[in-house]
This record gives structure tokens, C-alpha cells and sequence, in this order.
């Protein structure tokens, strides 16, 4: 299947190759071939590697890369991840854009894989959400899942979630519920957000069917699962880091967004050689 | 002037907005206005401003965004950064993408900025690398410029940069350096990358006009600048961090590049509220 | 806010005007102006005029186009729809475009009026289909909605229906909706597609949020509206006719869903001509 | 050769598939092998099967598609029209975009047919419109050619029709008709419409080489090919149906345009199913 | 209107401007403002101030450009051609992309003339060929009427030109004149290309409506207007100059087409100086 | 490796072909096979191949072309050049653009042999210029090279030449320097345009690393030599003819630019004609 991302690798690829790799055109026979090696680092979730294979298909469809791992697996540092063979100018004028996605991925992976492993043993799921590195939208995504996580909304088009800011448009939490249910499609669920216990109350009787609870204390929280009274999904929100979170998802809600998984999940270290 | 980056805006709304706001659509009449404001929730430099009026532009093109200061100033948690006013839906519909361009912006600037303070005082510049986030290349690189950092190359067609793998498929520093030399634009100078001192002397030797020490401790950088003398611009490369970037600046070299301020930067916390 | 379908108009005025309207621009001086109107030669629902503005505006921004009434409104033969004025050329140069979108979309929101009407004082909603035009998907649904319809998925990543075909390759009802429900966003309520009462009893059982039935008789839908019980939305769909949907509404189901309103709408017939 | 409507298929799915069908790839695994077939559920002439393979092609190349019998043929309901074999989850996700492009050319082109049938044995031909619907011209004129049609201009670029429209700006036939030959490329005939006798007179002593009758009853269609003595290609328009077809061919003109046969042929039933 | 070939200024701008003009960029302030004034350093006749206008305007549409004439009016050297007013920076970064264009467009403006003159006083026309440069065609078409030319073709797609190797693959020259009379559209005329009288003969018995006489000396042209006989439009071509043109147009052809006139036009000498 | 014209050469096509070609798709079969062949109708240096081989991919990538010799090499008049076999329609309809290519580049490169080839034994080099044909800066590039040049910026943003313009806004040449050092990346050259002796000293003394000497005569360009001293690389521009080069060339400059190499190098003439 044609990749929804094969534009961004091609993006990504034309600001980094720009009118042509000057260095390696001018030092790199066209005829020569090589066999690199990529290699770990550090140790974290492997994520991307389609991606690698996409930009490198892009730059020279003879690139060969043969993966030592699938995607979601750990690597520890030192191991090999994959072997790239081919046109030695292709494998050079790709690398950096490749590296670039993969260790962006791996980095996302890798977070959101330390977010699952400390709820393991609870009923939580580690949701993502939209605040994503523009532009990679769809990758990160993907990355979240590959790290064990589970997708928020893709977008504005296919899930409803009426923020703080609509309901202060919108004249209260009521009123936006009535008005969204008079017209949702009837293959969607209704999420909103609140910040107070109220608001719970108000939400879970306006007849809500996912809340977010923005930024609430543990206890708060409990109050709230006690509310909602599983009449609602509940998803906690906020301030959720590696420390917390247990705490968070025993207190019985049912997802935790985490916004850093993706915004700052930074890149995971690995290097490629050329062995021949 | 049209932006460079206007399609990577355009495509970041595209995958965030897809087929349309569904929640903002049903919540908030066509002819409401609204204004919002901006503020900072952490101590930050500030990036990104024009992107996101480009991106509200995008949305609707009568939204009007009134920045408090520019692009390169400080702000401290609680600052307002910038109003924004007009049609509600396109406020609240742009939001995300504008800020997850801003944040990461500010991050990236905000990085830069603490290498750059660090050295203040010595001849070192700080530059960047083409570590960056796939896509986002021209934005991240204007935002180490407002960090006060400067930049490397662009991409791989405006500047020359001999690395470790073009110098083994090369067939070793000198003939790398005589190769380029010879088919080099008269507009160029042509920098290579050593990891030993004996690789200092060899590329000097051969008329490099610029050297990338690479992964080198204090003591042996000592002796690169002396062993250069003044030949070559020689610029310090690998594991660079806020604690040693001082002490690297006073061997001597004049550059000091950093992939972390871009591919690790993250994201700083803004908050954008309905006021009216 | 830049619509969607833009790039829809673009192309289609790309395949009609080519290189250039020959005719026009021999026959019609560069600066002439002209006042053209477009009446109706038929009654219907009035729909596309939006799309009709920026066709026009694509060819010539100087172009005005004044409308008569919103769509939505129901006109009838030799009703003036709009008036449009500025330079002569362009008028005529996107005539056939504009009148193509605005014929089909008309025609469109009037098919979907006939059904809606048909069962007023129901509790059921008409919904469309996927069966639209290809390219012409969101216009298209738009038309519904402004023929007093509901929209359906907009595609098959905002929405999950289990068809037939699905069913079988899943293994069955039952685990098709356990496979899903594992995966499924928290944003998200699933419809499966089932022929038989036996059928709906599994699906319920299986915990269906929505069941498609397809192509029963109408007691047969009465039947399943019974063993539903209110536990799932039931769609009817298949067969349905402006005569027998009245019936059909009457079941009980709450959404009947028509794929002719969008593939067979056909064009309602209009003219536009040079008043002056 | 890459087919001008590749773009069209394109965008038709990204238009259905957007972000992924979430259905399809949730119950169907990625190595998934299945076998379908397309049957007819009416009588009609296949047209389209050239666009089904580019769009399966465009979902998963691994997708094969063996035609039963091709463009141009007829079927009666009941036959199978091809088999499409490969990954399921192709053939599932690309399925609706590829019937729906099927439907619609097959209506176009049985549409066609049924005129031309009417009017064998004389001399007279169909010729399409440009009331085609929007981003499919090529495509639909290719579906009346494989009716038996013929077509009329592709777009404003490829022949000249000088309209009322333009006679008015231009001051009248003669002026129009002599502005015209002045200009017009060599290779290139010129046609004007015409509404009276007087017109037809005037156009034939002006030297018009096509002239296009717009809505003259039978015998007005008499006197005008008596008036035009064979000098001129004539061309009959406006309110043709099925019945009234052969005694407008009969009339003695070349060429009965229909417009029906694009704007409004609707669909033609068929389905797909899975068969292993 | 929207130009058809605004996506050619804006790619020729993307290959010359790419990711800034850092020269302007550093040298120029953004707030400055300048004016300056294109001058002609040769003579002749003056084509492409709209595609200037564009490729400004598509730099930063604050820049305005002031004609001294209109395009098809000869200048001397020395004349000013053109004042440019507004910021300073677009002006500079534009300039070159714009006289590329314009300097070219002049040229093929100013080939075309020289022929045009040579002949006037008979009833020949100068035509171009599809011999354009790659990517200009429609522009360089442009110029050829802005200097009195006439355009054959604009492509492939709206004129029919049955050339010797079409001849060869349909079996001979009635044959092919066959087949295409069958299915050619009511609004072309069909020319076939010729080398020897013999084939005259058979192109006017065929039916042929305009016969391209490919390379044939003075007399064979005379003779060949003597066979045809009026009955179709001739059109001599192959080996036209300067010189022998006129003599040409005196055998009584209808057409002369001259390649070089488009694909060897050069460029026409200007400069662009800051006045203030 | 994608070549970076691709785009180019579909643009070309599209220009060319629009929606088909009438004449080849009526008069040959779409299973006819044909060989042709291209064949030199002048002597001149061969540059192109793989941009025809890329048009002809694009129109059927069932067309194989067989090169005789490569690019660079110079043929005769009469030599063949190329052979071409597959589908005899796509060979027909790619063959105008595939030779408006070729001819073209060989035109640049066989005008760029010939500067190199009269200042053999200096020490200059031949360099171009911006002044490419618009949309073909890359191509006429890479034919410069062929022809044994070397290639100037390859636009505004990889390399840095401050002109006339800069000079007058930014205040003189040494304030321009200052500026430009401050700023410029360290990989890159900064060259500066000059017309006096006295403005290369200014330039000299501000520590110019190259500059360009505007239209100066021998005797100038001899004692600009003279006062640079090897302390920059000097560039002769203006008014370079075949007559002249070598005088200048002999003066000690190191690089003469020559804009005619490209913008008016015209076409190299060749035919293609099917041999089975």
C-alpha cells in the first residue's frame, strides 16, 4: 500500500538534497557500491524502520535494507539494527534524512513504551494526543502504537472532543452536548473536557459518553471515577509523568493522555558506517 | 515573500483538520468572533511568531494575530506573547498546529540561546547541524539564528562537508581533498571531518580550508587549533552539552555544533485561552 | 476558511479551459464587462452556490456573484437564482464549470429533500452512502446536509462499519466485534452490517453500538427493530425508494440510508445568459 | 502509457481512504490473500475496467484484476464481470472508489448505446458535451466513445463553438463568424449555434463551417439542413430524449448532441464479493 | 485571469531563489524600499512584461512595475522599458528570473517580426512549430503573435498533423486520410505532411485540408500550389530564412512555419539598475 | 537516483501532449511496435540522452533507448546517435519533447566546448552564468559540464555574489564585505562585482575572496590581475566572445563567464525516423 507518508519523506528528502549531495557526487564514483551498518547507541524501542526503507527507496530504488529487528522490538547499545546495501552515493545522500525519522520514532516508541510499562497491572491505556511535531502527524501516531500506546483523534475530522474553549463559546457544557448530540454522526462517541467535579456532574448528566479531566489532582480524580460511575470513558490529563502515572491510572480512569510522548520525546542515538 | 515553509504549514493544517472541525464546526456559529490570548506557562525565548500568523492566515485569512514582542525576546511565565482576534471557528480551528509550530520553534531558540550565553565572551559561534526535525529544516534553522546561533549547511548542495564515510570510499583524506578541489565551485570552501591529530596534520597538509573535529577531548582539541594554526576554520563536533561547551570554546576552535538544540529541543508550554 | 474543494474546482476548470477558452478571447474584448443571469428552468432544491463563487473567482477574481437566495432554498422554474457581473470573458470562460458543480449539487440536496420530506413526523434520519461521485465526496455530502439529511462516514478512516466482506474474512460476527472493540478509538461507536434476524441477535449479543440492516423486507425490519431493543442504532438500507420509505421509517429504525440521492441525482436544468 | 486520469483516481482515494480504513485494517491481517469477483446486478455495457486496475493498482500494486470481457461489451445481470485477486486488504479498502468510478462510466456508456441504437441505419451521429460532471471530462467522453459516440470539443481549447453568448458580445453572426476566421488556427473548423432560420442563413452566408441548431422542433430541423444545402456540418441540440432521437436523425443533420448521456446516466448496479 | 503558466514563473523562481537569496538577505534591510528601471541595450520589439509582472508579484506582491509600452512595440537601445517600485529585497531576488523570461520572450518576439516583415505584401502567414522550448510553450506561442506570427498547434491534443512517420506506420497516405476522416472531430480539419508532388497529388485526392510541404525548393513549392489547387490549405516548411522567405510566400502558400523562430530566438539584451 | 528534472520533463510533456494525441492514437494500434532512430543532421557535442530516456519512461516505460555514444561526446553529421524500440504510439508522442530537450543541451554543450576548447592550455576555466532558459537551470547546468565548463552558483542561495545593486544599497564595497563576512557561512567564498581598478583594490584591501570583473578590456583586466596579486580568484564577465577568449583567458584571470553558453546557445539539429 502506497504510504499516506511517502510525501513527507519526499519533503524531507528535497530540503536536505536540495540541487544534489555536491560532497558525495563529486567524491563517490556512480557506479560504486557499499554496505553500511546501522547501530545502536543506547538502548530504546526500534521505530521507523519502513520509514528508512521508504527514503531510501526514494533516493535510489536499488538500496537494499535488511532489518536485524522489527519495529517495537528493544535494542541495547551496541547492537546492529540494519544492514543497508547498494549505490554508495544513495546510501550517503539518504542517510541523514533517514536517520533523522528513525531516531525521532524510536524516540517516541521508546517514551511512550516507559509510560505502558509503568501501568502494567492496571485496567489505563496511555493515549497520545494532537500535540505532535508538525507535519508527522501520522508517523508519531504510529510510533505511539508501536511503544504500546493507544491514538487519541487523528485529527479535527474523526473524533469529537469539545474543549474548554468551545464550551465557553458554546454557552456551558450542557448546551454543547445537546448541540453536538442534535447532529454527531452516529458513529461517533462525545468526549468533553472539564476541571471540576461540578462539571463532571454536569457532563455525566447532560449525558456525556468520554470526559477528559483536565490537569485534576489523585484524589480529585477518584472523586471523579466515583461520579462518572462507568456512565462515562474517563481520560486523565496533565502534568502526567513517569513518577505519577501509576498513581494516575489506579485511580480507575480509563485513559492518560501524554502530550510529551510526542512533543518532546526528542531522538534515540545510533550511528552508520560503511563496512565495505 | 512568500515563506518557503507556507506548504509545510499547509500540510501540517491538512493533517491536522483533514474533511473539517467537527466539534468546532457544530459548537461555534459561522459569523462568531472571538479573542484569545497567548500566554507563556514557563520562562522561554520566544520563536515562531510569523509562522503562526501564516498558519491562522491559512485557517481564515481575517484573523489578525498581535504579537506582544518579537521573535528572539525572552518571555517569562504568565507573559502574554500575542492576541489573536477574529472568527472564532478559525481561532479555535488553527490552535494546535500554530502552537505545536511555536513551541517547538521557542524550544529550539531557547536551546541555542543557553549554549550561546555560555560561551559568551570567547571568539566560539554556536551552529547547528542537519540533525533536524524531517520537515522542518528551513524553520528550525531560522530558529537557531534567533537564538543567536548560526547556521551550518542548509542541505547537502550548498556547502562542502567531507565526512568519515566519503573519506574511506575516497580512498583517504589527501585524495578526498585533491578530488574536491578540483571540481569545487570557486564560491566554496570545502570542510572535512578528522577524528585524530595525525588526521589534522594530513588534512591541513592537503589544503583544507576548514576542519570537523570530531568526538575530540579538551587536550587533544588544544593541540588541533595549534597544530592548524590559523590555516583552517576548525569547528568542534560531539558530544557537546551546556557543561563542557565553555571550556571547548576556550581551546580555541571557532565554531561549536550541536544537534541537540534541534533534534532534541522539545517543547515549550504556552497556553491559549478564549478572553472575550 | 479555504474550502476543502478547492483544489476540485481547480481541476475542473483546469479539464475544461485547457490552454485557453479560443473562442472567448477572439469574440470577447480583454476589458469588456458583462451582467449575466441564472434562472431556473425547473423547480428544486437550490444547492452549490458557494462552489459557483469560487469557480468564478478562480477565473477572475473581479468576477461578483450575487445570489438570489442561500442554498437550501427551493426555487421554482424561472426563478432567478443569481446575477453575476464583471469583466465578459471570464463569465463566460467558467460558465460550463460553475453550471456543472451547481447542476449536480441542486440536484443532489433536491433528491435528498423528496426523501426527507417523504418522512417527516418519523423519528428517522435519511443518511447517504459512500456512493458518491468520485472526487466530488465532500461537495456531495454537503448537498445531503442541505437537503435536510444526515451524513454517513466521509471515508473509511472517520468511522468503522463491519460489511460483509469483512465478516468473512474475520471469521463471523462475534469476532469481528470483539477484534474491533479491542482496537477501536474511545471516540468511535461501531456498526456492523447484518441480512438476518439471527444475524442482529449476534450482533447485540456481541455488543454492536450500530447495526446496518440490509436489504430486508419491511417485516423483517420490524422484527430486528424488536430484538434490538434500543441497545444498538439500527440503519436500514438497500431498495429504498421515495414509496416505500415512509414504510421503511415507520419500523422504527433510525437511520435509512439512500445511495441514489448522491450517485443517481442527475443534473437539475438551469440557464445562464448575457442580460447585458 | 501513464493515463491522463491517473491524478483523478488519486485523489478519489484519498478523498475515501484518507488517514487509513481503520475497519479493514483492524479485522484483516496484512498478509491476508482473498479472491473476488465483480458480478452485474443489471443489464448493461461495461465501461471502466482500465480505471478499476489503476485504482486497485494505486491501493496495493500486488493486486491483480482479470476482466470476464471488455470496455464496449455488454452484460446482462447475473454476469460475472471480472475477479480481483491479492492482498484482502486492498481489495476491500479500494473496492467502493473502484465502483464507483465502475458504475458511473458503465451508465454513461449504456446511456450511450441506447441512443445510438435508436438511430442506426441513418446517417446521423451522437456527440457528447460539455455538461460533464466535474474532474471527470476525459473519462465520461471515453465512456460515450465505448457507448458508440462520438465526441464534441474535449474543452474551450480544442475547438471553436461560438455561443449565443457570444454573438451577443460580439455584435451578431456575421461579425462573430468573420472575427473568428481571422484568427482561428488553420486546423481548426468553426461552429456557431443558431436559433432561427434567419440565423442558419446568416451563418451559411458568413461562411460557417459547423453550425449547432439549438432547440429547433422537427420541421425547423427540416428547413435548416434544406437552407444549409450541405454546406456546413449541422449539428442538433436540446431536449433529445429516446423517443424523439430517430426522427431528429432523420431530419437530415450529422451530428444530435445529448447531454443526458454525462449529467445524468446515474449508476449501474453491481456487487462485489469476497469468494474465498 | 488566473495565467496558466503562473506555476512556470513560480517554478523558475524555485530553482533560482531555493532557500534564499542570502546575499540580498544579508546586504539589503527588509523594511528598505528602491526603485529601478529596465533599459533596452539592442533593439526589438518588446515581449513579456505580464510574465514580469508575475514573477514580482509571486516574490512579493508589494512590488510594482510600470511599463513605458505594452508588449509588441519595438524599442531602441537605450529606451527605458519598465519602472520597478517597492521593497527592495523582492526587487533584487526577482530580477534575474524576470529578465530570463522577458529577455527570451523579446527574442522570439523580435525572430517572429523579422519574418512577418519579410513577407508582407503577400497573403503568407508566419507559423511557429512545436519546436519550443521545454516548459515554455504556451509562452513562447505568445510571442510568437505578439510579433505577428500565428500559431499551428498549441500540442498534440487540438490540432491532427498526420506526419511521415504516422504515414509509414498506417500503411500510406490515403489510408491514414481514411482512418482519420473515420473519427477525427466535426470541429478539425486534418493536414498531412508531404515531401514530393506525387504525394500532393494523393494527399488532394484523399481529401487531405491542409497538406504541410516538408523542405521542398522554390519550384516544387509552385508546383505543388498549382496541383492542390486551392482545395487545401499549404503549408511550406524546412529550411526558411531570412533570405529565402519571401521568395517562399510568393509561390502562393498559405502558411510558412519556421522552427527558429521559437527554438533559436536567443535573448535580447537589457539591464535593470536601483535608480534610487 | 530520482533526478531532480523529473518534473521538468512531465511538465514538458504535459505542454506537449494535453489530453492525447489525436493523430498517433487514431492512426497506429496500441499494440503496434516501431524502431526509429535519431541521427545527427550537424556536428556537435552530444548532451541530453538520459533526459530523453526520461521522457520517453514517462510517456510509455515499455520504451527502451539504446545510446550509440554517451553525452560529451561530439558526432557528425550523419552519425546516429541513439536507437529507440517499444510501442510505436508512445515513441511518436514523445518525441517532439524528447528532442526539444536534446537539442537544446547538446546546443548549450557543443557552444560550451567551443569556449573551452579556445582557451585550452591557459589556466582559466569557462564558468556560467544565472542566465539560464527559465525552468532549465539544472539541465543547461549539467550541459555547461558536459561541455568541459564548470558552473557558477547554481542559484541565489549556494553561494554569495554581491552586485552592482547590493553594492549601491548596502553603501559601498567595503561596508557590503563587512557585512557579508559577519554574516556568511564559513563554507562559503564571498566574490564581489566590480568595474573600476580602483573598486578591485577597495575590494582587495576589505579582504574579497573572489570578484568579478564587470566588462572590462584587456588592458584593465590584465592590471586587476596584477593588483589582486592571487589574493582572490578573479572572474572576466561581459561581452566574451570566441574572438576574445582566449586574449582574456591569457590576462591571468582565473574564471570567464559567459551567459550566451546557455541562454542563446538555440538547438542542435537531428531527425528521428522510424526504420520498421
Amino acid at each position: 500500500m502506497i504510504p499516506i507518508w511517502a510525501d513527507i519523506c519526499k519533503n524531507a528528502l528535497a530540503q536536505d538534497v536540495g540541487r544534489g549531495d555536491i560532497t558525495t557526487n563529486t567524491l563517490v564514483a556512480a557506479g560504486q557500491k557499499a554496505e553500511a551498518e546501522m547501530v545502536a547507541r543506547e538502548d530504546f524501542v526500534v521505530c521507523g524502520l519502513p520509514v528508512m526503507v521508504e527514503v531510501f527507496r526514494l533516493v535510489d530504488p536499488r538500496i537494499r535494507m535488511l532489518p536485524d529487528i522489527p519495529d517495537g522490538d528493544g535494542v541495547r547499545s551496541g547492537n546492529r539494527i540494519c544492514t543497508i546495501t547498494g549505490p554508495a552515493r544513495g546510501i550517503l545522500t539518504g542517510e541523514r534524512v533517514a536517520l533523522n525519522f528513525f531516531q525521532n520514532l524510536s524516540a517516541v516508541a521508546s517514551a511512550t513504551r516507559q509510560f505502558v510499562e509503568k501501568i502494567e497491572g492496571t485496567n489505563a491505556r496511555i493515549v497520545d494526543t494532537r500535540k505532535t511535531t508538525p507535519g508527522l502527524r501520522q508517523l508519531q501516531k504510529y510510533a505511539v502504537r508501536v511503544g504500546g500506546g493507544y491514538n487519541h483523534r487523528m485529527g479535527l475530522d474523526d473524533g469529537v472532543l469539545i474543549k474548554e474553549n468551545h464550551i465557553t463559546l458554546a454557552g456551558g457544557i450542557s448546551q454543547a452536548l445537546k448541540l453536538m448530540d442534535d447532529s454527531a454522526s452516529h458513529l461517533h462517541r462525545i468526549e468533553i473536557e472539564v476541571e471540576t467535579l461540578e462539571q463532571v456532574r454536569e457532563a455525566i448528566d447532560a449525558g456525556a459518553q468520554a470526559i477528559l479531566l483536565d490537569n485534576m489532582d489523585l484524589p480529585t480524580l477518584e472523586k471523579a471515577v466515583a461520579i462518572a460511575g462507568g456512565k462515562a470513558v474517563l481520560e486523565a490529563s496533565g502534568n502526567v509523568t513517569l513518577d505519577n502515572v501509576y498513581e494516575i491510572a489506579q485511580t480507575g480512569v480509563d485513559l492518560i493522555s501524554v502530550g510529551a510522548i510526542t512533543h518532546s520525546a526528542g531522538s534515540r542515538d545510533v550511528s552508520l558506517l560503511i563496512t565495505t
